[in-house]
Formats: structure tokens, C-alpha cells, sequence
């Protein structure tokens, strides 16, 4: 049995967290699902819906899979460093380490990603690239693979990680079935990147 | 501003409701989103992590957007007399009614899709037809539309109706760009189940 944990904040996206726990959750015998924030309790999403923290992060230990999501909310909790600190232990220590959509932009701003390859939404692509200038973006990946480090494109993209490192974790075979489970049409090439023209239309650094 | 309520129960799946109102959140200046279940608090979804939900069933008011996931919780809430109840009455005065995956089996309970056409998650599907023996069930669709009913195949497909129900709500032009924010990839064609398969691995009614 795995762990995941999942970090909350004010403003994360509801999408970028319950798109992979769906999936991760569906193998119920595989992994074991943990919500942390800085504070335990309900934590407001940027569209309005409140999930609940189980533990505060002083309270976490190492995962097996640290997952990261986005959100408006990571436009402040790039500037926490409380919470950047934490992120940066926690990161070592946890087995594999996966960021969905402006997630990255936490995980960048630790210095972990420095000179590793990585992606993140396209739409806000500019604006994260600023928290980690050392880091290899990839402008055109579904999702990026380096080492522990998964990073993915926005929102939905990070079900199509979730998958993949399902299939790395648990098997390709499960990674299908839970898929198949969702009735989720599983887009498993992390080279296919319809998505990455709106790169074009992020705003210049000087705009932001 | 039109106000979209979600039924939150024991044992909901996550996607089922977070994929759609990650749609409907997008738009922050159409839609207003309400949590709503017998009582208000935490609610524990089907793979473990928590919901709020705003408000009691007693205190909600109609809404424009009615939306009932589904789940493992589906097989205990059919036979709670006073959920189904609420249901019947409230998704009569509200406007559009939309289930998702086995939620279509608690619409099913009420008889309010008696004679209408429907569909609801494949895998689930003999299930939920005992739910409503009078239904025109679709073994083969995304997902259906009739009248102010929509119902949709099994956890992803509620991303792809709520997508066309904001086409149908706020315009096809505002539902492409919801999708590209998202970086979802809109399975726009509701008659296009490559899932449809699954409805063959379903238990026979006898099995259940």
C-alpha cells in the first residue's frame, strides 16, 4: 500500500486535485489517500468548494507520491515560506514527487527542479518560468518525467500524469483499467500537446 | 448568474462531482456553486477524501443547475425514502436536472425519468435500469439530453455534459474556451461511447 499525499491551499484547483485522486482512489488496495495543508481543516478551492486538510503539514510524513496541484492560490503561496520550505523537505524525502498545472511553480520555487526538465499550463507559462529560471522547461509535453520529479500541463492534463505513474507504480495493466474504470479517455502520449499553442497567448513576464 | 446545486451523500465519487464544477467554476461571472446533502459538514466521498457541503437539503432552494453525482453511496441512497423525496421535489422546480455515472439510478428512484430517454455509467448499467423499470434507457451514449433531463455514462463523461450543457446555458464559444482553459480535450459528441462495451461486462440483474 502506497501513500498519497495531497497539498491544499486557498485557491487550488479543484480539478488539478480530484482529477488524479479519482484515479489513484479507484485502486483502493494500491494506494491510500492523505489531504495536508498548512492549517488541517476545510480549505476553501478557487471555484468555491471547500475539501477537508486531514492533517496539517507539521503533522505529514514522507509519501510515497507527494502530489502538488495549481491554482490561483499559488500566485500568493509562491511568496510563503513557510510553506516553500516544508515543500522542499518534504520533496526529498517523499518517494516520487508529481505537480499538476501552476503546481509546478511551488515545486520551482524550491530549487528541486534546477536543471531538470519540466512543464506546467501552458495559458500561465510565462509567469511560472519566473519562479524557477535554472529550470528545463518544456513548453511542448502533455506531461515530463525527470527522475522522481513528474510535472504536468494544466488541469486536466494531470489525470493523463496520474495514469502514467500509475502505470509506473502499479502496471500498465491497472493504469488502463482504471482508466477504463472512469470511462476516461486516457490521452497517454506525454508528447501530445494540443494545448501548447496557448503558450503564445500567456502574457510576457513584463506584463505581470 | 445561474446557481448550480450539487447533492453530496456518503460514498460520492470525487470526479463525478469536481470534473463538472471545474467546468461551471471556469465561469466565475455565469455560475454560482452550492454544496448541498441531508446536513451540512464534511461528506466522505467514495475514495476517502472530504467535501463540505454548504447547506441542508431542508434549507436549499431550487436551482438552475441541478447536479446528482454517483458512486458507491448510490446503493444505499436509493433506498432512503427521504433523499428521494427531496429529489423528486426539488428537481421539479429547478431547472436543469443533470446526473452523473449511477446518480441517474437516484433521478431513476424518483420516476421523474419515467418514458424519458437516458443513459448512466456501463459497467453499473443492469443496476441502475432496475432503478427505474419504466425509463427508455441508451446503452450506447456520452451522454442524453431530454427535456430539462441530462444524464450522463460513467465519471468522465459528466466533464463532457456539463460542457454541453454550458454551450446550451452560456454558448458553444464559452464552452470551447472552458475546455481550453482546462486543457481538456471535449469528447463533444454524445452519441460517440467508445465505453458503450463495458455495458456487456455488466452483472445480470440476477447477479446483484
Amino acid at each position: 500500500m502506497k501513500t498519497v499525499g495531497t497539498l491544499l491551499f486557498p485557491g487550488f484547483e479543484l480539478l488539478d486535485v480530484f482529477g488524479p485522486l479519482e484515479m489513484f482512489g479507484a485502486l483502493r488496495d494500491d494506494f491510500s489517500l492523505e489531504m495536508v495543508a498548512e492549517t488541517a481543516g476545510p480549505i476553501e478551492s478557487r471555484q468555491g468548494p471547500k475539501a477537508i486538510a486531514d492533517i496539517a503539514i507539521s503533522e505529514a510524513k514522507p509519501y510515497d507520491v507527494l502530489l502538488i496541484p495549481g491554482g490561483q492560490g499559488t500566485r500568493s503561496q509562491v511568496a510563503n515560506a513557510g510553506l516553500i520550505d516544508w515543500l522542499r523537505r518534504h520533496a526529498e524525502q517523499s518517494g516520487v514527487v508529481a505537480t499538476v498545472c501552476t503546481g509546478t511553480a511551488l515545486l520551482a520555487r524550491t530549487g528541486l527542479l534546477d536543471r531538470r526538465k519540466a512543464t506546467t499550463n501552458k495559458a500561465a507559462f510565462r509567469w511560472v518560468m519566473e519562479q524557477g529560471p535554472n529550470v528545463v522547461w518544456q513548453t511542448r509535453a502533455r506531461w515530463v518525467v525527470d527522475g522522481k520529479y513528474y510535472t504536468s500541463s494544466g488541469v486536466s492534463a494531470g489525470m493523463d500524469m496520474a495514469l502514467a505513474l500509475i502505470a509506473s507504480l502499479s502496471g500498465p495493466e491497472k493504469a488502463h483499467a482504471v482508466a477504463g474504470y472512469a470511462e476516461y479517455h486516457w490521452n497517454s502520449n506525454p508528447d501530445d500537446d494540443p494545448f501548447a499553442a496557448l503558450y503564445d497567448l500567456s502574457p510576457a513576464p513584463s506584463d505581470d
